[in-house]
């Protein structure tokens, strides 16, 4: 019998969103993995940190900070087959992921690499979407509104075209693609509806209206939130 | 000094699926108040009903079951005068919110009402976009994907516009709208990509594939969720 692989979405920042179902996979697992910068700590770690036990082996999948793919694939294959060595030997692994594992998580790549052979169940998370709605005080969505989450990573012209249709609308990965979101949100006259968030629920949690926002300091999990209501359809 | 206001996201329905946060708020609220239906039980009390005291008091909010806005909106009126009346008070007042509150909660309705008047605070919870795709197995987005997350009851031209355009797709409030969908998810290709999700994280769960799919027992808590990658930006 081989074990099984967890995605444990751990939430997204403050211990206490964590779910009670994350917390007693997490305890009785005998193998976690998670994510980790090249160097320093992980912070899907940090976020159980005090919930987890020296008996448990640990696997810090150390993915490059690089914009190309290759890197981070090799990193993930490699991660997979350690992964699979301990499933193969029927320990259960549980992967934690930042905010929820299915929402823009690194653990699809595990998934997509051992989903097919082991079983495996993933544990929903708070995500950062209604993490930082909730920090805000900004509703995300309401009745038949639609709502449009987009990375900032994408091509000005891309973002443009999807903000203008948009009636209520969530733009995450924020980082160096502050000043590049904020002009079209200025062009597209929403600049004053706004809301800048990062660090949801952490201490160093910071919301701002956009125009304060410092586009030399916005960390990569940082998210803006739009709602100006309906829109022609 | 009056009272806080919460508004407590208690997650898709599994207990276990409650955070940390949640249950320590709500244990230590002198009032709970939560939507219900016009008769019976409210599903969001359900999820936490082992958690309540009998040193609580209970504020069902009975919201019927039309689609008519007035009648709803007077009841929110109420309820609002109601709450309102425990904050004044000093009482602390959360209001139960299946999923999310601010993800289609009905808890926008009193939080529109309450949070410039009284201190305000928001606990989110695992939504049921990520508790469907953590069900049934199915990445929601990933990398620079957009996520496009659509209620069923908007016309169909319009959520078949939405849909051609969309790359990774939630349609919730399905009901008596599946048949609508599905006949859209067909013409554009994409119905053999489609997972269908009802009561994600309870006994009654139910996943399939969207074609066997039942149009005439579809609950309005159900969901689909399509992902194709890509599509011409």
């Amino acid at each position: 019998m081989s074990g099984t692989l967890y995605g444990l979405g751990v939430g997204p920042g403050d211990p206490e969103l964590v779910t009670l179902k994350a917390l007693r996979v997490l305890r009785a697992l005998p193998v976690v993995a998670y994510p980790a910068p090249p160097e320093g700590t992980s912070f899907a770690r940090s976020v159980v940190a005090s919930q987890l036990s020296p008996a448990q082996a640990e696997i810090a999948i150390r993915v490059p900070m690089t914009r190309a793919v290759a890197p981070a694939q090799a990193v993930y294959d490699r991660a997979a087959l350690d992964i699979g060595r301990h499933l193969e030997a029927g320990r259960d692994v549980g992967v934690l992921c930042q905010g929820d594992p299915f929402f823009y998580g690194s653990f699809i790549q595990l998934f997509e690499r051992l989903a097919t052979r082991y079983p495996t169940q993933v544990v929903p998370g708070v995500s950062s979407l209604t993490a930082c709605a909730a920090a805000a005080g900004v509703p995300l969505v309401t009745r038949d509104e639609i709502l449009t989450v987009l990375p900032a990573t994408l091509a000005e012209a891309a973002l443009e075209k999807r903000l203008k249709q948009a009636e209520a609308a969530a733009i995450l990965k924020l980082g160096r693609h502050l000043a590049k979101v904020r002009r079209i949100l200025k062009r597209l006259g929403l600049a004053d509806r706004a809301t800048y968030i990062e660090h949801a629920s952490l201490a160093s949690q910071k919301i701002q209206p956009l125009a304060g926002a410092d586009p030399a300091s916005a960390p990569y999990f940082s998210m803006i939130l739009v709602r100006r209501g309906k829109v022609a359809r």
